[in-house]
């Protein structure tokens, strides 16, 4: 597949998993598509822990879905983290920084042939959860936890949601043309 | 190249384009590629204007280019558009949205043999810039001006800044190790 059919295949996969393990080399190929994406003024404040031992990734998942869906039955994962560090002056794009990382990771991962779903409003809607898997993985206070991604092979295959047509959401040279 | 390639070539292009028009066929596809990025409880938040009217793009460029650089001399480029819609009660994600949009835009772009670089702080630091944008392409009050791509081949061969090591941004199953 080339990269405009993986950007087409990416979904978000809420099914069950495979136990088939994910190998140290394709986790680590995934976090390395994460941290080549851009960040404002180039200040990577991006930082990611692949999680591949199956207790931890468990523990992680559990934790997560306390409030809804945590990636249950995956075989690794990858815990997002990110610095509240200025770009420039007081203008903060942490944000733009992690989901630009987290978009290269669920096309990497699309291409290595496994599933995954951002998970973020489901980590970050509790401090509570956001610090249950800090404490977890011995992750510093200088860095927040912003979203888990489950990864493995699919147990089935699901399919991406609707979207509205192109015309609804994209024109030629002037709004709505 | 595979989509692991197209990652990690993918880098911000400040120089200036060749004059070579970029087809409309290609502008499209780039377009498909930001609208088929996932966004916070399918809210789809993210609209977009492809340029490929010289004289518009340059326009455009000309006013972002007054707060630093506006992708000058780019025979084509992509206004980012949101609208601030919550996801879930009081929870939104446009931003996530929108920059999940941006990166598979460029990589799309990077796919296709274009350059491009992500400009958004000298879109967003001025309400006067965004309003110019808005009224010269006839944007409604309730889309927001976000951000700005130019598209087209490079002059020359630019390069990624340097980024940190693996291991400094990086590790498995726990912070650090």
């Amino acid at each position: 597949m080339n990269t405009l059919e993986v950007i087409k295949k990416r979904y978000s996969y809420r099914g069950s998993y495979k136990s088939t393990p994910v190998p140290r080399e394709d986790l680590k190929k995934i976090l390395e598509a994460g941290l080549a994406a851009p960040s404002g003024c180039n200040k990577q404040t991006t930082s990611l822990i692949g999680l591949d031992d199956p207790q931890l990734v468990k523990s992680v998942s559990n934790i997560v879905k306390k409030n809804g869906f945590g990636g249950d039955g995956a075989p690794a994962g990858i815990c997002v983290l990110t610095q509240k560090i200025p770009a420039w002056e007081d203008n903060y794009y942490y944000i733009q920084d992690y989901s630009a990382a987290i978009e290269n990771m669920l096309l990497a991962i699309t291409a290595l042939g496994y599933a995954s779903c951002w998970i973020e409003g489901q980590v970050t809607c509790s401090a509570e959860t956001q610090n249950e898997i800090a404490k977890l993985l011995n992750i510093p206070a200088d860095y927040i936890v912003v979203g888990f991604l489950p990864v493995g092979v699919p147990e089935s295959e699901g399919k991406r949601p609707e979207y509205k047509k192109f015309e609804q959401r994209a024109w030629f040279n002037g709004f709505g043309l």
